[in-house]
């Protein structure tokens, strides 16, 4: 009933709004779209600092096999966040300082994958950043039929191609294209607000108190004693 | 039969005693208590060097909502460290930036919680110390009542308010308040003891020579071959 | 059946060998085997840019007693690997500073544990390059009999006394000690093969050209769409 | 961007086709469908012999929260399926007695749900079939918005309300509503040719020569030793 | 500062409040005692069925031994439960039916472990009933002081010698001594109200309507739509 | 380095003693052989009362690729049990009801596989003993080559073609084929010792005193207290 399939070509959001939520930070913009979109915890930057936000080109892989990662960077543009998942669970190193260079070579902005990267000094070194569930050298096939530029779920999250990936300490969240300027507004409006809201606490003021907290604890039956 | 509560006032461990079982880490401390006190394995600082000790402010919420946190930093001390955990397991961030800032604003020195933080980042730079089970940006609510200075169960380590908290790169120790004084004694003691082993391994000694270990082996029949 | 033993002397791989097969790194030597002789994925360097490469003295521990990790250091030659596994599952933290500064002072290159260590900062400062399961505080007794040079399981990879250990960011693998010398000419051959293939992607070609993968596809059926 | 909402008329796929994937099992579905749907392996029944077959009213819940699944149960059908997931992992039991009695009185077929559920020796004794990621007595609010009948992530894969839920032993399937009538086409055609298969297979004959697997094996170098 | 000891004489909690809060079952009494008490989740029975209520005789072992369960023994009273954990964590298989059929002559109602059993086969046999993280056939050894009587936390939860331990299909819950009577009525009420709870759901009335879930629903902007 | 392979002919241990080595059971042959040799505890039998003893035919597999367990039948000899691995962790559903009855047909006396198996009911109907890390769904390839026959690392264990293989509820064993012998001794001499000790054990002797424990409590400064 499934087919495996490359699509080449796919609609991308605009670079702009890509750039702006990026800079909104993966919490922000998760925050700010209703709690939704995010990679599960287990997803994790291979180094510390690593940043990113492009458009997701999707590729689902046989297990311990990256034969579609190869298919995919052929039809990826630069600032693609190539965004990879399994048929079933594999904690293979499926990507590495090869796919890394060929990756950098097409524009690839970064890679989100459920399943081991290697060669992780290598790709460190280049300053490609990499969310993965693991780091580990095991090898893999090239054998596999899958897809690329289908929709997908990677680590518990829904992925259409195109849609925008944005990354950085806190984790991984997906913002689907449709959504992004409503993102953009949201999360921007949370960055003002949030700055206001540090400067009261940075001054003392308690959440209890910002937030309207006092009253919850209240109706909820929260006594305070000495 | 439970009710929430938010209790003022606790009883706090001297601080100089806090500042020497500090400086003695936590597998010292650990030993020298007699091995108790651990919170497990899987609570880690969120960056390198992290560290701290302080008089613990206890606190229990509902899963993936931080009300009570809020409620906390409003009876904190200076030097004070939030121990956080949940009624039921939760790996929701509940703990970021802007908690991070009002926790600093009252003088809190650190937090250790069973569940997620996130604005890892931000955290990092502002040196503000966190040791958690994850990272994640998954946001939560602020409406479910739990209780702040009550005693607690956090990660397999009971905590009472005011009981001493001690973390390092090792992870994180609790002493119980009253035993803080037999604490400080017995871990300088062992301090000191390991620095006159740690010369003998250094000159080469061996640690079968040191403790005495060829006379378990003989005893336990482990035998020696070439 | 099977009696504790502590066995002095090992055959060792050539140190040459040894050295080179370092330079190539987990990742190539595992590729050059045959895809063989990983430990699990769960096995981490305690610090970024953590490497070695020695012989293997290998240990099996009671869990949560380090008695025998004393006992292998009397045995041990400059350059040696420890290879420390348990009985049963264990993330005690077996190996700290002490037991770090009397390896190092036998020589010792590195330790590899299917378990937890500590005293994390002590060893990161000293250098000495550590792969574990975990990082823990806890303590451990000095009591039960294991062996010392006999043939162990570690974290899934068979490991004979005297086996090369090779150890990086990526985790670790093991060189049975008679393929050495096929494992290096082999592992060098294919550091020299990707430095090729590294430079026609850094050009831009893919690896879809590269590899041959574009049959591949069309034999598994894999269509493009645009 | 997101807000939450209760959608009460789903369109639903033929009853018929629903009871037939039914018969054909998870397993034999999930195969006709080119290997794709599954849940992941932690979901499980909670008692040995739970089949069910229906359509996915999906749900989504706040972390050891259930209100949302009662709401879910204002609007289901009889022959419908709960499926439920939650914002932020919970392992809370957020369905018991209770719910089961108010979900069979409605006609709820059974549930799915990647958390916890409890009062499990009632469940048995009703008969009421459950797949969850735990068992766990553990209690949860009934204050948490969230939605029913939107599109879902539940256990890793993406569920549409009106989708087929097949569970069974082997765990739990999704075939997405417009590919019932070919999944039941491809998933009976594949009973028919495993029952052909089986006898091979019971007299003797090997799986090497009915798939033709001693070509894929001379293809790969596999030798054969005596 | 922890010295390992036996307590002899615990005080207990009435025999019928206890077979009282056994016949209410695990969900119930935690839930009357304000959703606390429970043993985590991974916590099992071996056997379907397997019930328990019974007074704590508490135990905490090094990991992998033995040797005060044995201690423990030679103090309980008929009726007691066994409630043990260990210093570091293990899945040693720490009981089997040794001392099973030992427990059992001096009247031990159960055992509820936070590591592994052993001869499930005959310890199920002999309706035993146990609670376990894991069921494996790890030996132990009896050589590690530790003790008997102690407060201990096992598997997340704080248990007093003396308190009540009620354990089921749906886990495990320690019930303070102190609060027994109190969760006796608490349990016996919420028995009762759910009783007529469950004719209502049962006739087909909505927890929406019996809970009063409606309001919380617009309260939360949750909307309906067709 | 590592070319694969199928052996087809493997020393064996002998028929008798297997059988009597299987009349022990796990925890016993273990305890016998100097407690060693289990496989790790997520390896558990699909249906309650599954026992098997044999002799091991090894296979290594692909992750997710059955194609070397239909090799490993065309080599098996009645009474032979399957012991299976993958080159990187699979929780793929590797064999079902079709390789069950083709195993079934070849005389196998059951699996052990560190992955998943699927159709589980109709194993269980058939009576066919499994032991797996998980049960699931998911289908495999038959592309990637491996070995058959050669020693792996099953779980944890190391395994040798002709090793005796024992498991029960309590888990699976592997016995070296040249240790047998001395293995069924040692554990029947087990079996007797326990038998006597049983009787005391009822008979309400205390195992302080049957195993001379109170001199190691005494030794050790666990004092008694009333």
């Amino acid at each position: 009933v499934i087919h495996p399939k490359i699509v080449r070509n796919i609609p991308r959001a605009d670079l702009e709004q890509i750039r702006r939520l990026g800079e909104c930070g993966v919490a922000t913009v998760h925050e700010a779209m209703g709690r939704v979109g995010l990679l599960d915890a287990g997803i994790r930057p291979i180094f510390p600092g690593a940043r990113v936000a492009g458009s997701a080109v999707t590729v689902i892989c046989g297990p311990g096999d990256n034969l579609m990662i190869h298919a995919a960077v052929s039809v990826v543009r630069p600032g693609d966040v190539l965004v990879v998942t399994t048929f079933s669970p594999s904690n293979a190193g499926m990507f590495g300082e090869l796919l890394g260079e060929s990756s950098r070579a097409h524009g690839v902005a970064g890679l989100v994958i459920d399943a081991a990267v290697r060669d992780t000094a290598e790709l460190t070194a280049m300053g490609f950043p990499v969310w993965s569930r693991a780091i580990w050298a095991q090898g893999t096939t090239k054998a596999i039929a899958g897809s690329v530029n289908v929709p997908i779920v990677c680590a518990g999250a829904g992925v259409h191609p195109g849609d925008v990936i944005v990354g950085d300490a806190d984790g991984v969240v997906v913002i689907p294209r449709a959504e992004a300027p409503a993102a953009v507004a949201a999360a921007e409006e949370r960055v003002a607000k949030e700055a206001r809201t540090r400067e009261r606490l940075r001054a003392g003021e308690l959440g209890l108190d910002i937030y309207g907290l006092r009253e919850i604890l209240a109706k909820e039956d929260v006594s305070w004693e000495d």
